[in-house]
């Protein structure tokens, strides 16, 4: 079994700090570096690290801390069902609906993969039930339409899933029902996405895996009541998504139900029936299994030992010295790609809710910073906006990009000798030197400092593959740094005293005086 | 006229860093402080900074520094026409897009506001004649629905603005059109969108204040070839809004031409023709002159020297408390208003293009930290992905939450005894003294430190006098504090080091080593 400590008791951390810093950006990125940095991560996609402010010997000392810090071994006995998410006493076990790379994992009897490959026959089935118009709404219409219901990693994984697909799956006549999503309990959210459909032809997935999400409880009944209005039956127009020990689970009210278990975390849920259904009713369940090979190829890429042949851990312990020797605390994801225009919302959720914690997973106070701030928007969008503060700010917010060699769609245009997908990527390439090397000038307002790292994730097209292996890539790089920071990644329990505490405004009852005072100010 | 000079050479800034910090704030908001200090901002809109770490010590300093740096002054002769905007040699006019607060503006013989207001009557008379039916298609179709192209500015205000009316609009019978937009050069940005136009009765808004921005001319060409192909006049379908000296100016390409000027910077413009276009063609004249009114009130409120009766003033002192006393690096916007879903987007522009700078407005490299990192999702939403490490993370984040009392809807429902607008209320305050409070548990696991400071801006209802306060305040906090740090937020140097380097790679002329090889890797 591996060891469990802190970051700063580590030998190899303390060399780490003490250890010269790199030569300045401008220096260190050459053309040799360019070739020389690239790290195959699955799904076709590679990872290029060669403008991180690392040289060969921080890469040494990173290798040292990763070892040190026992990751490959952590991860494998995650992937065995070890209970690592302690705090909430579970297994963590995501990566087990896309692949088998541990020992087999039994839970109260049953084989748990076999229980995840299990209800995604069921709602392959189901899917497939729905495109041939054997299964239709209560008016007999086939459904055109999926609208899922749910919040947090019930809504932004599978959202940025979908809008990463749809016009790839348009393009190729893959899109089989297009999706939308209602999420937020604000009545606007919802009656807005519900006024944009043709309610007897929309098929509803209510996702919670606990059962007792207020927003998404509050959210089904409203399109219950409307549907109701419409004529039309709630039960014959809802499935849902849930635990099977959910107080929703196996109710008669819905038309299917499909099961997670306890060991599948909200943010860690898209290869799970949480974005299986919805996916597979969108794109059909074999680009729905596309998307779980990439995940899967990633996954296994990311058990090799040595991070300059493991792109998850490379970009962890980069992350790392980032965050804790170089002092950097937020970091900016940017796809070069308007169909990955929700990815850095998802990768918010997935890395800030994750890691953003101040105890170890003992309980201990940690004294050293865990997870950074994570933002970002797509290219060149960003560019025309935040870029400026990126290239000239008082701060330094390393970068991470992604890019693809092809858009989604053949169309395309030349305009002044050149496409837009070529512009388009002329600017990612121009972007990371720009950042990287700078530009003195004689205008002090026109020098640009340089020295501003970044990391490019490439690929030759965005397609369910190469998406299954972004996802895995991420969500392998955020467990890495869970395990160097000695924190558990897999539970939120920061999120628990809102709760609470709504809850106490609702009830109007015993109220802190500044809480009641604020309750009165919005006239709750 | 004012003293430009830099924020670490002013007395009081040098005794706000010697004075004694605030107690912590959980001792210091009490329910007496949330009723004591609200602020109005114009537009029915109230700023309340109960929860933020300051006590009245430290606003009295903050008030000696808005004096000494002569906030106020410089505030005055922007509005008067001096050239605030050093580096460009530019005149800054976006309020008087609103309102005149200052002296009356001439420029080459004409009166600026003159200027402003005539095109707006012309954009509002061309908006009548296009709801009337009175300009219609090229095959005689009403045009149903307005698309921006534009990016940048051009793209993130008018995008913001109009997704924050749009569902209130329906709502109340005054939506005259629906509006998209296409900014990326993305080419599967550009042709997702045309897919979901009946192009016969779509209306196109080109807009580049330049006439040379390479993203909006590629989707110009675009669009135009997608016009052609169904046999459509490009000329019947598409207006510019750009500079009357740009090179697409007046030409007989377009069905109309709408003029804005130099001395209206892009992040600045939602206010000009460059928001007011589509805004009246959605909404009609009527709502955008609205907007306007709240953006005026919102820009007479800034006037007021003594912080306590200024918001916008408050706001931009208390940041940079936060930002150079407190040295907290980031700022979330957290707007609990699903139609608000795209404003952080807008603020990140403003903020960080704004003061993301390194040098002072004389050219000076300052030695303090300037514009903070901006980002920001809607509530409730966030609540169930990044405020995790919002609350225990290891970094503090100074937090700005928006609220109204109502929906912008009729429709609500209630479940469980409250309504989903008192929800997502109940949350809003929760939230707000959950991060300054905080909750002391046995389990340090389920231990909130509190201690992380918030304001709230909240209203009756999202309307569009609200809206255009909301705008105003942000735009003249950007403005005081770039003052306060003595840099020019009114340039963006920071983004022509990519234009070049990408016109570079394009041309594929002479190249720096790496960007040829990351031009290669990418296959540019």
């Amino acid at each position: 079994m591996p060891t469990y400590s802190d970051l700063d008791a580590a030998k190899a951390f303390r060399n780490l700090v003490s250890a010269p810093r790199p030569k300045p950006l401008p220096e260190l990125l050459t053309p040799a570096r360019v070739s020389a940095c690239s790290i195959p991560m699955g799904g076709g996609l590679t990872y290029n690290f060669a403008a991180k402010l690392v040289d060969d010997a921080v890469v040494g000392l990173l290798a040292d801390l990763a070892r040190e810090q026992d990751l490959i071994a952590k991860y494998r006995v995650l992937l065995d069902g070890e209970e690592v998410n302690t705090g909430e006493g579970r297994k963590v076990l995501h990566q087990l609906t896309r692949g088998q790379l541990g020992k087999n994992v039994e839970f109260e009897g049953k084989n748990v993969r076999s229980f995840y490959e299990g209800e995604r026959e069921k709602f392959s089935q189901f899917a497939r039930n729905v495109h041939s118009g054997k299964i239709v709404g209560s008016t007999g219409k086939r459904f055109t339409r999926a609208v899922q219901v749910g919040i947090g990693g019930s809504d932004l994984g599978p959202r940025a899933l979908y809008l990463a697909l749809e016009n790839w799956a348009r393009n190729c006549g893959m899109l089989r029902m297009d999706a939308r999503f209602i999420s937020n309990v604000d009545p606007d959210d919802g009656y807005a996405v519900l006024e944009s459909c043709s309610l007897e032809s929309t098929l509803f997935i209510l996702v919670s895996k606990s059962g007792t999400t207020q927003e998404t409880l509050t959210n089904e009944l409203l399109v219950r009541g409307e549907l109701a209005k419409k004529g039309l039956d709630p039960a014959k127009h809802m499935v849902a998504v849930t635990s099977e020990t959910s107080p929703i689970a196996k109710s008669p009210d819905y038309l299917a139900s499909f099961f997670i278990d306890d060991f599948i975390g909200g943010r860690y849920s898209s290869t799970s029936a949480v974005g299986g259904v919805v996916l597979s009713l969108a794109f059909g369940p074999e680009v729905f299994a596309q998307i779980l090979k990439g995940a899967a190829e990633g996954d296994k890429a990311a058990l090799e030992p040595d991070p300059k042949k493991n792109a998850a851990l490379m970009d962890a312990m980069i992350g790392v010295y980032e965050r804790n020797v170089l002092g950097f605390p937020a970091t900016a994801v940017l796809p070069y790609s308007q169909a990955l225009v929700r990815f850095p919302a998802h990768l918010q959720q997935l890395d800030m809710e994750s890691n953003g914690k101040s105890v170890n997973r003992f309980g201990t106070p940690v004294s050293y910073s865990t997870g950074p701030l994570v933002f970002g928007e797509p290219g060149t969008n960003g560019q025309h906006s935040f870029y400026q503060l990126l290239h000239q700010g008082t701060d330094v917010t390393p970068l991470q990009f992604v890019g693809f060699l092809e858009s989604q769609r053949n169309e395309d245009l030349i305009v002044e000798g050149s496409s837009s997908q070529s512009k388009l990527k002329a600017n990612l390439a121009a972007q990371i030197v720009a950042f990287a090397k700078g530009k003195k000038d004689g205008n002090p307002n026109k020098t640009f400092a340089g020295g501003r790292p970044s990391s490019l994730i490439w690929g030759s097209k965005l397609g369910p593959e190469a998406l299954g292996a972004l996802l895995a890539h991420f969500e392998n790089k955020v467990m890495f740094q869970g395990f160097v920071w000695n924190v558990n990644s897999f539970d939120q329990e920061g999120v628990q005293l809102g709760k609470v505490l709504t809850k106490q405004v609702l009830k109007g009852g015993d109220m802190d005086g500044a809480l009641a005072a604020y309750a009165a100010l919005l006239e709750v």
